[in-house]
């Protein structure tokens, strides 16, 4: 019996992971679409967000289940609980893939961005899409190293994020209001799907020790 | 000990509520330090969002010693699993809060907000404020049709959210690009705090029927 149960578990911190990779694929995809003016690849990821949404629904099942049927305590009832929450923000994540999808499209066939910002976003895409796959490796090893990795990348993210705004804010800025909402928004969303990433990792860690490394939320 | 167990989950449900009533006056004071340019009622917002989070914190532990110590099933367990859930819901409006708070005080003794976009604000943050109360209403009734009524006042905010882009976007606007930012982000804010107290309420509908009334998350 206890068997099958760790293999419940495993499979549980498996979906996760897995989730991880496909809004890792999302990102990469959608700032694709946003740089390239592609419209095709900013519709591939509208389309596929449902899958990301089947899968949260499907993890917080088998969560549901392991509670229901195995009532774990201590760590392991840490671990489940950490999954119905790192479920609920890897989803988020691809919400927020899918949003910078949405504003490609939205623009097309005109690029949402001038081209002196094309650089900051290649890479916050580059650094958020890096987030998402080291918080699906946190969840498959556990590695406190790896998960504090996440905090220092995140402020990375932060510092590009704030960077833009000292360039909408430049008298240069040349290109009006509307550009400027366009990428107040879309910095917004690289920003929070990288404190998403942090919160996955912040629960692995708080598994690991019984603490959390930081705010619970982000 | 079934008695002790019911009264640990109306504890719990009487928790959240708590924290919904909490960030309802958090928004309302932050609402009002943006409109009226009041500084000292921005700090305050600012000063007792740890409040939300302590909040936060003891509702999952709550939830926590009850999956440990009663291992809930059904229903019971449908109910502990939104009540964690909704207790990041309901910190992260506190956040939003926060957010707005923080940019009344970051532009003081500057309004943000030009005179034109006042009133958006004073009906946003009503609305908010409304549904961070109905959200509260609804976890201690479980009443089916007030949570209904959460996702009309949610359509309400998201055209007050779609309408200050219209404003911005127009030739009119005459603040420049600073001003714009701080909206969009602004009317960002109390979008998503609507979104989170709509999504408080869809758990409790899951609670009594098993079946969420829209996405998972928000």
């Amino acid at each position: 019996m206890r068997d099958v149960y760790q293999e419940q578990l495993d499979d549980l911190a498996g979906a996760l992971a897995g989730m991880c990779t496909q809004v890792a694929d999302a990102m990469r995809k959608a700032t694709r679409a946003l740089l390239e003016v592609d419209l095709q690849l900013a519709e591939e990821v509208i389309s596929e967000d449902i899958r990301v949404d089947e899968l949260r629904a499907s993890a917080e099942e088998k969560a549901f289940a392991l509670l229901a049927l195995q009532a774990p305590v201590a760590t392991d009832l840490r671990i489940v609980v950490s999954a119905i929450h790192g479920a609920g923000d890897i989803e988020r994540m691809g919400d927020l893939a899918l949003h910078v999808a949405q504003a490609a499209r939205r623009r097309h066939p005109h690029p949402v961005l001038p081209d002196e910002v094309v650089p900051y976003f290649a890479e916050m895409g580059r650094v958020g899409v890096d987030l998402a796959l080291k918080a699906g490796d946190v969840i498959r090893t556990r590695d406190l190293a790896r998960a504090a990795q996440l905090e220092t990348d995140d402020d990375a993210m932060d510092d590009l994020h704030r960077h833009m705004f000292t360039v909408l804010m430049d008298r240069e800025w040349s290109h009006g209001v509307g550009p400027a909402v366009d990428i107040t928004l879309l910095a917004r969303f690289y920003e929070r799907y990288a404190d998403h990433a942090v919160a996955v990792a912040r629960r692995i860690v708080y598994v690991v020790t019984g603490r959390m490394p930081g705010p619970l939320t982000v």
